[in-house]
């Protein structure tokens, strides 16, 4: 099949191409030369039927993922579907199922059809699912089956830990926290065991024809992301992200639309390097980072942590932010949890395309402004970027009182500074004033 | 008197600053000399009997501060104080109380029976109270007088606008959001009714005289901080930091401790600039920074777009940071939202510690790695920044098993990506293994 990226290559504006363009408010010939180059891609299966296609990359919005999916251990899929809908409610731009257990690709069906953003999975999972037994004792034959089966119901992208071989291992085992990746660890046992290469990087060809023939997008899995700040940016991790650079190349060569994970946990001060240096090693492959937190010390506020990290993150170089909920480092999100992970990432995300200069990013901060100086509260609600909540919070005070009041119950009317300030500037009009 | 800052001078080491000392684990010849040169502030008024000293500066731990206070139209006194005691039972640092309306003086003498921290006040609300009729109407020798008494029961810095001169007015007036800082609001509609420079100004020596007669710090307040991102590092904000220098400079004459107040909502772009400009123009006094909110979409969530803002600011230049909470540009915050604030707040701040390799700063988070690769729940719980929350959060899922859990519901036991690697570091550690 001719992907997204080859239909770019060769000039032609798709009509997936043509609908980011709309969304992104630019010319669809920009969206077209940015996935032609690779520094963006435009995840949109075509079997996923009801797709509004999104454009990642760095000359577009930073856009928001949110993991979503039960556990062998806690949730259920009607829970699982309700999460989706609170998680698109709340703005996420990709969501990704990383649901492990059983009956997953019944879930995955129901999930594909009823959201319209670009739909992600893990298949590792479900292929260790299918085997049973131990994590490492997968049958890389069903891992390709799955990869192709899930291709086939309409995954738009898919994470896949190509990168970590054999030769890392011995530099992960040094670490603190050694090896915090789900995929990358399951991979990680696998070598072990069974002493051989990485199973996906070895037939990573067969990988590239099933990804190729449904334009799925490959989401290459960093297994050796650091799972504290002590592990951050260390020989692991660039070992892994070296390898990502070559399988990168090779998917470009094949046609295939490729991005980039990366970390994870990260001191303030690395993250730019961080972003850099993928950016250089990946040929300028958009990236897709988790997070990354900020400090290790506060479970149970570890959407703040990251939204931090992923703000640095987006304003030096990553493109796609996968959403830390405050359940992190504890269990599964609930449907709040889901709620609150989305809109601190899309803060993270919008300040930092603030940060970059993004065109036109500015001009809703903008318009908050001309209503917060109107007190036109009933507008700033709308404006806000959960007008619900500011609403509902504002009521708790001020009662049904929002459409005539000119001040806020922080000052009160006396002491409120833009009252006074208004004052003094109509003060200063009137005539006859020097 | 003499103050901290005259003891310094003089190479003595008070119990002030011997207790300090203690505080950030350092040899108090370094709190001594940082005081000595102008970089750090150690505000203790002598007449604030319960105080553990704690030391503002470049060299030390990042601190941050929690304002308090009922409005004309909202809380009361027995709800401010219990705010009191949930910012401290959450960590602040230092506590500033905003109040406005009646018995101000009652409520700031219980306030600061109870504070254990620094605590200040900002004498030109209660100036306008005192005097009644419109904010303008203030009578600048009831503001002294004000200021004496404030000092006199023990407050132990205040925020003086002294630095809004009546040349900037013309220079906030061009801007979106004119003047949101409160006291500079009040200040400036003082000098255009009056048609005079701003009394603080004017009268500067004899405000010294009674900050040095008490050893109050001086905070120089920002009363034309930016109100937006539109307005961020404008001519006003600019000009006014330039006569914040020249306070500077005089306080430093005097022996008098002084501090100086920034921004507000700044992109996050510019927040490092921000951040040196104001030690190159204040000759390396504290930075105390309100956030900065990286964007004005977000309200119900400025604890988080501040958060973002202050871990930028606290890695480039701030030493203390005023707390934002989640009712930010929406009304005072209840209880759970100062918490929500001060919680928020710390994890800037040590975010931005570890990112300066404030030394010894990342130890904590280490320790937490430690505890979580052991599945160490109990010693997480006590280690995290805000342990009670941690620890109920996990309980929800984990029932009473906190002990003996071995993985948390997020990937289940089979998944567990740190079980799983555990496994390969053993599995290679076996005898006969190469």
């Amino acid at each position: 099949m001719s992907t997204q990226l080859d239909e770019a290559r060769l000039g032609r504006l798709t009509t997936a191409i043509r609908m980011a363009a709309i969304a992104e408010k630019c010319r669809p010939g920009i969206v077209r030369a940015e996935i032609a180059s690779g520094r963006a891609v435009l995840p949109a299966n075509p079997a996923h039927k009801n797709l509004r296609p999104a454009v990642v990359g760095r000359a577009f919005r930073t856009k928001v993922n949110a993991n979503i999916g039960f556990s062998t251990e806690q949730s259920s899929c009607p829970r699982e579907i309700k999460k989706l809908s609170v998680a698109l409610a709340a703005g996420a731009d990709f969501i990704m199922d990383l649901s492990v257990g059983k009956n997953t690709a019944g879930l995955r069906r129901t999930m594909l059809a009823n959201c319209p953003v670009p739909f992600g999975t893990v298949p590792i999972y479900e292929a260790v699912c299918r085997t049973g037994g131990a994590v490492e004792s997968f049958d890389p034959d069903v891992l390709l089956r799955v990869i192709a089966e899930q291709a086939e119901q309409g995954v738009d992208f898919m994470t896949l830990h190509a990168g970590i071989l054999k030769e890392h291992i011995p530099l992960a085992m040094k670490r603190r926290a050694g090896i915090v990746s789900r995929g990358g660890a399951i991979l990680a046992a696998w070598m072990n065991r069974h002493r051989k290469q990485n199973p996906l990087f070895t037939r990573w060809e067969e990988v590239l024809e099933i990804c190729k023939a449904h334009d799925v997008t490959v989401s290459l899995g960093d297994g050796l992301r650091p799972g504290c700040l002590a592990d951050a940016s260390d020989a692991a991790q660039f070992a892994e992200l070296e390898t990502l650079g070559k399988l990168v190349r090779q998917c470009r060569k094949r046609g295939v639309q490729v991005m980039v994970e990366g970390p994870g946990h990260v001191p303030f001060n690395e993250i730019r390097m961080n972003m850099e240096r993928e950016q250089k090693a990946c040929q300028g492959a958009p990236f897709y980072v988790l997070g990354p937190v900020v400090t290790d010390v506060a479970p149970g506020y570890d959407h703040i942590s990251s939204a931090i990290g992923a703000t640095a993150a987006a304003t030096y170089g990553a493109s796609l932010l996968c959403y830390v909920t405050p359940a992190e480092h504890l269990g599964l999100p609930s449907e709040d949890e889901v709620h609150e992970g989305v809109i601190a990432f899309r803060i993270a995300a919008h300040a930092a395309d603030v940060a970059r200069g993004l065109k036109n990013a500015r001009n809703w901060d903008d318009a908050m402004t001309e209503a917060r100086i109107n007190f036109d509260w009933e507008r700033q609600f709308q404006l806000a970027m959960d007008g619900g909540k500011a609403r509902a919070r504002f009521r708790k005070i001020a009662g049904k009182k929002t459409k005539s009041l000119d001040h806020c119950s922080m000052c009160g009317a006396e002491f409120c500074a833009m009252r006074i300030s208004q004052k003094i500037s109509l003060a200063r009009k009137k005539p006859g004033r020097q």
